[in-house]
């Protein structure tokens, strides 16, 4: 089995992180491959950013989706996910989305505990689209700033730790999520100080597209996330352009 | 005052019939400019496409917003309607927002009646998005086919009239929206032939504008619509990279 | 074009500095002529005294709405405006449901500000009503007391910009909304010092009134919004009796 | 004990078949008043009517409280019931409410049966009021027509037999409430003919301003429905206006 | 009228003075007949708990229905509801359920003030089971611990007193429901030391059961609330086992 | 890896087909353990049975937990899943639950379509305790019958494919969930047939188990699914009893 993980960011560096902290889940003689952006930005983090990855993912997958057998996209947000998942025949999985449906698994209700201001209005927008509001204790964001996306986890530990504490307290979480690329392999080192389960996204997502893979599900053939008929598209990357035009 | 109208599609003909339609909610001396995609699709159907259109009108806002008072994306289904609104500074109004907001004074509740099944699922989105769902009624297709979407509000008139009927006897809808733009125009010739309130979405989404601009509301410089801080941007067309990153 | 604004208070005082107001958002040609109550009371603050209103309101439109072509219920909490809508036949809107529609265009989420406690229970009505509790991040007061609605907007200019800023910071608020007819022309004064978009009730009430009027929207003739038949009516004002009975 | 049992109408048998009905849920050695509106229409059953019809209830109530020990407005729908508890100090009941909540103890969901069409807004309006949408099934009415609401019952009786087993087989509703005060003691009349509980709305309101009476509930003192501050009236009816005025 | 109240905790000192604050309430001629747990625990107070006193509640219906004309679950949480109102053919209520329909004709919002904070999450359940979320204005503990259940009323009267005016003032409850069993009769106490009206959740499931016998509903025989089928039943207690192979 | 499934009917035959379909999402190396209630029902279908069956699912935890990486609670609507979850401290999955939140990674909406209208009551109360009210398009069940639950997916699988069709074209769903464990195995073998994605709800709740232990989540020490504190049980089973008092 191979699966692709997708980053719509152009930082390789991350997409190494999140490829090594996500193996973790999967079995043995299953392949991990990560791609990363060669467009766009560095770390997208508002909702016009995300507007550009979603049409970024979709490039991307059209030209790599040869032989996976199920996607993930990388980022937390999910930019272009249920695009994605109409136009194309694997299965696709999203950090966010996956991650809150793991953590539906472990508690009532999750929060959301990021590093940013600027990524909130675009977490929110995921806890919506999954339609997940009433199991959505907050997102929350320490008071403290940082140097760099890259140490980010590093830099605020302890006041991520603290955060935990206080959404567990305060906005009575039963799952902690922690958002944003960034923190991947954070939650395994801050489990045992914090009092609830805490989610790792990179790893939900992929170990829930390793799943669906297992499950062998059929592409829809019908309905709203049937592959779109062909339609001729202009000025597009080539292998979008000819995924949407039918030209595979 | 001007007023930029943003066609994402790459059909001209369907652009020059929106600027027509909308000029007869436009007090005299506002100008209404309408510009057509010169990439992408000639109409967007799918919520795939719609993600590759939103990223489109970002591209085609950037370019052209030097002037405007005030923006209309014009596709119904309002791609890339949030991002914009967080990147730009003027206002900016969706055909599909715009065309809800209105029938929401019009009645409790509304319909929208559109030509196709496989804009139902983007359609549906944009009501979720408004926060609307408990204020629509429905949204409905005809059983017909038809040749081309540039005839189409021709081609269906019969079918849609009588689908409005059943639409406000069944759905009990209090007004209809004629969703996509390739019906504009079509409002103002049924009118008299059905029970209730039409929206002609792009009429709304034009007058919306003017409003807007009317009521001289300063843009955020804070939460969720600030304009996004600098950010490196590589690979995006020159005029979005240049507005992301700041060089303007 | 001729638009009628309804003030059921009895302040005519608040009806002359409403239409100087809202007279900034009217093309040239169109008439804005203001009435005011000649019974109840001086300012409806309660739910008890909107119910009064309400009635009020709808004796005044059928005493006035000979040749109006939309009609503006100029007191925020929109007293009759459900009644108004399907008793009538020409658009009518109001106050509070205007500026949050408005509202919605500028962003995700709005608050309302105002000037007194006893107002918020009312206004939140309102808010259900229109089916936007999902928009709404709140209704705020400020702790200080005034001396008179007729001078609160200038008692309590400074606290109400400084809890713009904590609505802002507190519940991420993208817009506020003004509520109440005393605060009329209180956003064009302090649009500078606030951070996010303000929108004036009775501003925007007017503008769509004349945009509901500019798109030439027909009356409903079925379903919720059509005229009621007619029905024997005792000891109601002669203007209403009359055309509850059909004798127009 | 004494109640007091409102009808808002014009029609005083109506009144009297409403405290004939309800008399079977009362403990001995409590007194059931029925009063009956002088001004207004016989039958209110548009939204229109209910906004006049609020107003009314109020001056009624003001009029004829002195030592009821609670209140019961006999209009299903519930013309001014929120106002009239911000306002008096007694508690008060509602036909739709009282119905609906009696409902929600016999089972997860409820339809509301009634005679006429023009009713269904209302009564749609109520289940909103009361946060009831989840639990409603439906409100529905049958298809044939009747001559005089005085005989309704009797001459749709074997419709709305037919009418609430479709009810419960295709809407699932698990109670079924007989809306509209033409229908009083149907229910009784039924029962063993339908397949799943009735709720008679005017013996619901009576037992429950009962159960509410015995409660020895205190007034408010703060909050939403803490009696509002005195405050001018001018032209109200004298009893309603006394009381705005605290002059009681 | 015979009225069963089962307490499915093992505590008869509690059930006697449930059985004499909700006395208050009752008609004369109407007996109200207490049963306590065998098996289980001296006080529910997790879900866990509350699973297995749902089973336990079957049991004690099942061997004690015979003469009832309506049954009271008497525990605040109500243990068994949903399941007991299925399988029986008498009215049941539930002292949550009961208690927060009760407090809807008082108010907008009720807020649950209880004496522990590990009963919120199951009284969290109970707002959710009756679709009532949107009028729960949230449910809140003090901060002070208590020696025993016995007293805790005692223990707590001042911080329960505290926490009340917290709640009217800050979460804008406009009634509060005294959650717990423990509870018990506390209401009629502080009553007068309070703003709002207090209700007493045994006094009003003792009130609306009573109210539901008076209403002679008949069972349901179609639906989600019709007896199930008689079906093999092993090693349940023998009453339980009785009933649910049809052998009464 | 060892995972216990855990069957609350007394059908050891469904026991051991649910472990050989489940079997195929193992990674090699875990296993996989039955067993099947010696109390109780053969086949669950009512909500009174699923109360029972809540406890009884408790018992058989609290007596084979030891040494379980993760529990499954193999009966669709998840008998005592939430106070499982809470109650103990490994992981614990339960059929509707995991093949509804699986089922949302494959569409926006799902349906659930099952073999008897019995069991529609307690589907729908799983989709309401998920929280994915807004995510479930029906559940709906075939107008045939049946002889037995042991070979139902047999004698309606004709029946079933064509019922997915409507679903599918009806009711808009995207994804279709085979409600309930006698129709385990079935997905696979009409999967073809239909033209949308199935799950199958044993498969996705032992794969969310597999991957629940695989994420290495530590349980929650605090919060509504930390273990409660000690408190004395009597007459409830050994190892349940036990494990309240914390003798473990």
């Amino acid at each position: 089995m191979r699966i692709l993980l997708v980053n719509p960011n152009t930082s390789a560096d991350m997409t190494e992180r999140m490829v090594a902290t996500a193996s973790a889940v999967l079995d043995p003689g299953v392949e991990l491959v990560g791609i990363t952006a060669t467009r766009g930005m560095p770390y997208i983090a508002s909702r016009a950013e995300a507007a550009v990855a979603g049409s970024l993912t979709l490039e991307m997958i059209a030209e790599n989706q040869q032989g996976a057998d199920a996607i993930v996209i990388a980022a937390y947000g999910d930019p272009g996910l249920i695009a994605a998942r109409e136009l194309f025949d694997v299965p696709v999985t999203g950090m966010a989305e996956a991650a809150m449906l793991t953590a539906c698994m472990l508690g009532q209700t999750f929060s959301v505990v990021t590093f940013s201001r600027t990524l909130t209005a675009w977490y929110e927008d995921a806890v919506r689209l999954a339609g997940l509001d009433a199991r959505c204790a907050g997102i929350r964001v320490p008071d403290a700033s940082f140097q760099s996306v890259a140490t980010v986890q590093h830099e605020l530990e302890g006041e991520l730790v603290k955060l935990i504490d206080e959404v567990v307290a305060r906005d009575k979480a039963d799952v902690v999520i922690l958002g944003g690329a960034p923190l991947t392999g954070l939650a395994e080192r801050i489990a045992d100080r914090v009092p609830v389960p805490l989610v790792d996204p990179v790893s939900a997502a992929v170990g829930q597209a390793q799943l669906l893979a297992r499950l062998k599900v059929r592409p829809a053939r019908a309905g709203r996330f049937a592959r779109p008929g062909a339609k001729p598209a202009v000025g597009l990357s080539p292998a979008l352009g000819a995924w949407i035009e039918h030209r595979d």
